[in-house]
Order: structure tokens, then C-alpha cells, then sequence
């Protein structure tokens, strides 16, 4: 299987990544070299990666209708998935306890690929995702996600409540993030542990297995009119909760550019 | 003018709200009415709104090319844009300090109106947001927001900057959200005060004279490979901050429905 990359950010991570194999670079003739579009040529050249420069309409054909990849298009191997051997892995090399994240059935690329960004921003050693009827890790949610995914670790299972025994086998608290009156607010604990976030899909939340073996359930209060919050903007706060209670463990404050 | 109202949400709590001239409802012959329709439809009824069942192909007409309006679309007055005057009377009759969101220039629906949803949540007193060149509460923002703008107090200005000084002269701490080395983490200030959650632009950031009329700026930290998080990420965690610095003042958890 291949999979065709689109647009700006996604093309630049897929190539400063250096995870998936690329076949074709295709740009655009009418794209103009300036900005970020430069800087990505200029990576390409540094990798070592062919630019074939063909009319936008063959790019056009490529992508998903309507999809912007702004006259850039990558042809690739498949999103390179890991294990949850991996993801723990990762966790002892950093000297860290586990951070994850799990995703119930998940369905729209643009909310996992938010999600996946601010997974990147707060240093998540790993995500565990269903690989059936949720979304899996396509272009669009390469591209939505910024490309932040080529630098993730990511385990596809086929039953995320047995995987969630796995990960709590290694002592890790599953907090669910629920609505309801008698879920806690996310305040009422302390999140500086070794943890794995749920979150439920898209208007039915968690199913009732997954919902079962978390170890708490935590909700976001809500005073407004709305009865729901998006589950990106969910899972957004509840990250950025977690890793407030590790004390924004590693990050370079000193070392960043300025923007 | 008039406002061409989409989507499920969108129409329900602008029926809810009641704070639009409702001129036409129009439904699609073809939809099936249970669920959400069904409730949209009993809602209508006990309004005494009159639903006109038209062909499909006549909403597709009336709505942005691609916007999802699920067989459902109203002809009303345009958005209640509030003021300033009015944003700080609200908080006052609630006997809150002030909590404000203000906005310069962000172009994106989705962001806008995701970011809405969670000022509604938080219960922001009033929105401030400049009134050319950035988007304005257009159908699309109401339906991005499922319809949370509908029950927001959202005033338009003329000059963002000189708006929050106005702001400031209520005592209301700006608090701009920013990135770089010299910004101070979020959690660094006790946010439980009267204040005012300044975001800038999708790319750009706030415009300088915006970011200097500040009082403080702050930012959410970030570890990872990709430079920049979404602005309606970096909102809704800084609102949830600040409200929950508040002890989630307002929110009634007991008597909230479970969903």
C-alpha cells in the first residue's frame, strides 16, 4: 500500500521525519518558491529527494475532493505504526513515566489531527488507537494533524479494551474523559502520574467496555448553554492538565525560537 | 440584511435563543424526522415557527458550496452584535468579575466558532472581536459553534486596540496568548481575577499595537517537533485556566442531565 501526502506542513515533517520510504515528490509547476514552500524544496534537496514538477491537475487527481494540498504532493509508504512495546520503550529512554493517549473509534480526521498536534506540543510517548471503524492515520489526518504524526508513536489495535488491560499491567491510570453529573472535574485529582487519557468518538463518547476499564472517569465542567464540548478541544485540556502536573517536564523553555 | 442559518444545531438554539426575526424555515422534503430533526421540529411548533418542506436542491442553493445544512435552513435577521457597555452589565448582574474573550482578526470559521463553544462553556460574559478583515459571526461561524453564538453576548469594534483600553479601564487584566522565549508559562499567574483572554491571528499572532496593549502575555508550553499549535487549541485551554482558577464558578454539577 502507498499513501499520497498533501500539503505544506505534512510534506515538511513526512521529510524531516525520515520514517516512510517516498517514491514521488510531486510539485506543482505553478507554485511559487518563496516561504514555506522554499524551505520544504530546500529540505527535499538536503534529503536528497527528487522534485518532479508537473500541472496542479495531476496533483488535483491525487488527493481527496476538495483536500488543499497546496500544489504538493508526496508519494510515500504507509504511516509507519508502532507497538505498545515501543511506546513503553520510549517512556524508560526519556527517564519519564508513561504519558498516552487512547482514542475510542475516532471519526473525524480534522479532531484526530488537532489532537495529534497537541499530543506532539505535551510530549506523549505514545498513542493507541482501534483499527477498525474509527479513523485510521490517512493523508488527511497527516495533513490536519500538520504533519505531527510523522513524529508520534502510534499502536493500532484490534480491541482497545483488552490493550487498555496491557497498559494498565504496567501501572499505568486509565482516566476517561466523560460528561454526566456525577463525573469529578478534572481538578479533583492529581494527574502527575503515570496516565493514559481516553477519549470517546464523536457524539457517543466512549463505548460502554472502554468507559469500563478506565480506572477513573473525569469531566471538563461546562456552565453554558451547549450541552458538549468538541472532543478535540476535550482532549486539548485534559493534555495540557496532565502535563501541567508534571511540571512541563521537558521542556526547553530558554531554548525555543522566537516565533 | 438577512442570515441564511444551517445545520442542525446551528437552527435549534437559534430557535432556542430567540433573539433573531425568523423570516422562513425551510426543511427538506426528503428528511426523516426522529432524532435531533424531530426534536428541531417539535421545538419550531411550540415557537409557532412555520416549517416549509421544499426540495432539497434549494437549500443546497441557498448554503455555501459544501456546508453540511442537513436538510435544514432558516431566513433570519442578522447576528445581535451586543456591546461593550452590555458585556460588562452582564457580568455585573451575575455578580462575576468580568471574563472576556477578544479576538484580533482570526479568518477561520472552524476556529471561531469552536472557540465559541467554549466561551459559552467557561461563561464568558462578552466576546470582542474587530470588525473588518477578520470573520465576522457569519452562518458558517454559527454552525461551526453548533450554535453557541446564538446565546453569547459577541460585540464588534471598529479598533481592537482602542477597545481594550476601554477594557482596561474596567480594571480587566489583558492577557494576550503568545509564543516564544521570553513568555512565561500560563500557570506562572493566578488567572482568578478580571480579565481578558486576548488570541491572535491563525499564522500571524496578534498585530503588534494589540500585543503591546497587553498587560501580560503568557503562552502554553510546548515539547515537541512541530512549532505552532492551533489558536482554538491554545483558547480553549487558556479559557479552561482561567475558569478553572474561578473554582468553576456558576457551574451547577448536580443538576446538569446526564448524556
Amino acid at each position: 500500500m502507498v499513501d499520497f501526502i498533501y500539503g505544506h506542513w505534512a510534506i515538511m515533517e513526512t521529510l524531516r521525519a525520515e520514517r516512510r520510504d517516498i517514491d514521488q515528490f510531486l510539485v506543482s509547476e505553478t507554485i511559487e518558491e518563496k516561504g514555506t514552500a522554499a524551505d520544504i524544496l530546500t529540505v527535499a534537496l538536503q534529503k536528497g529527494v527528487k522534485v518532479q514538477r508537473v500541472p496542479r491537475r495531476i496533483i488535483d487527481d491525487l488527493v481527496p475532493e476538495g483536500a488543499n494540498h497546496q500544489g504538493m504532493l508526496m508519494r510515500t509508504s504507509d504511516y509507519p505504526y508502532t507497538t505498545l512495546e515501543d511506546i513503553f520503550a520510549l517512556a524508560k529512554r526519556r527517564g519519564e513515566r508513561p504519558f498516552l493517549l487512547l482514542l475510542d473509534l475516532l471519526k473525524d480526521p480534522q479532531n484526530v489531527g488537532s489532537l495529534m498536534r497537541v499530543a506532539d506540543a505535551v510530549g506523549i510517548h505514545g498513542i493507541v488507537m482501534q483499527d477498525r471503524r474509527g479513523v485510521g492515520i490517512t493523508p488527511a489526518v497527516v495533513n490536519a494533524s500538520s504533519g505531527a504524526v510523522e513524529h508520534l508513536h502510534i499502536a493500532q489495535v484490534t480491541n482497545l479494551a483488552q490493550s487498555m488491560k496491557a497498559v494498565k499491567d504496567q501501572d499505568v491510570w486509565l482516566v476517561g474523559m466523560d460528561i454526566g453529573p456525577n463525573v469529578p472535574p478534572i481538578d479533583k485529582t492529581d494527574l502527575n502520574m503515570s496516565i493514559g487519557i481516553v477519549l470517546g468518538s464523536e457524539g457517543e463518547g466512549m463505548r460502554r467496555l472502554v468507559r469500563d476499564t478506565c480506572d477513573m472517569l473525569l469531566c471538563l465542567p461546562m456552565r453554558g448553554a451547549i450541552a458538549s464540548l468538541n472532543v478535540a478541544t476535550v482532549g486539548a485540556t485534559a493534555l495540557y492538565a496532565a502535563w501541567q502536573a508534571r511540571g512541563w517536564q521537558g521542556w526547553q523553555h530558554a531554548e525555543r525560537p522566537s516565533l
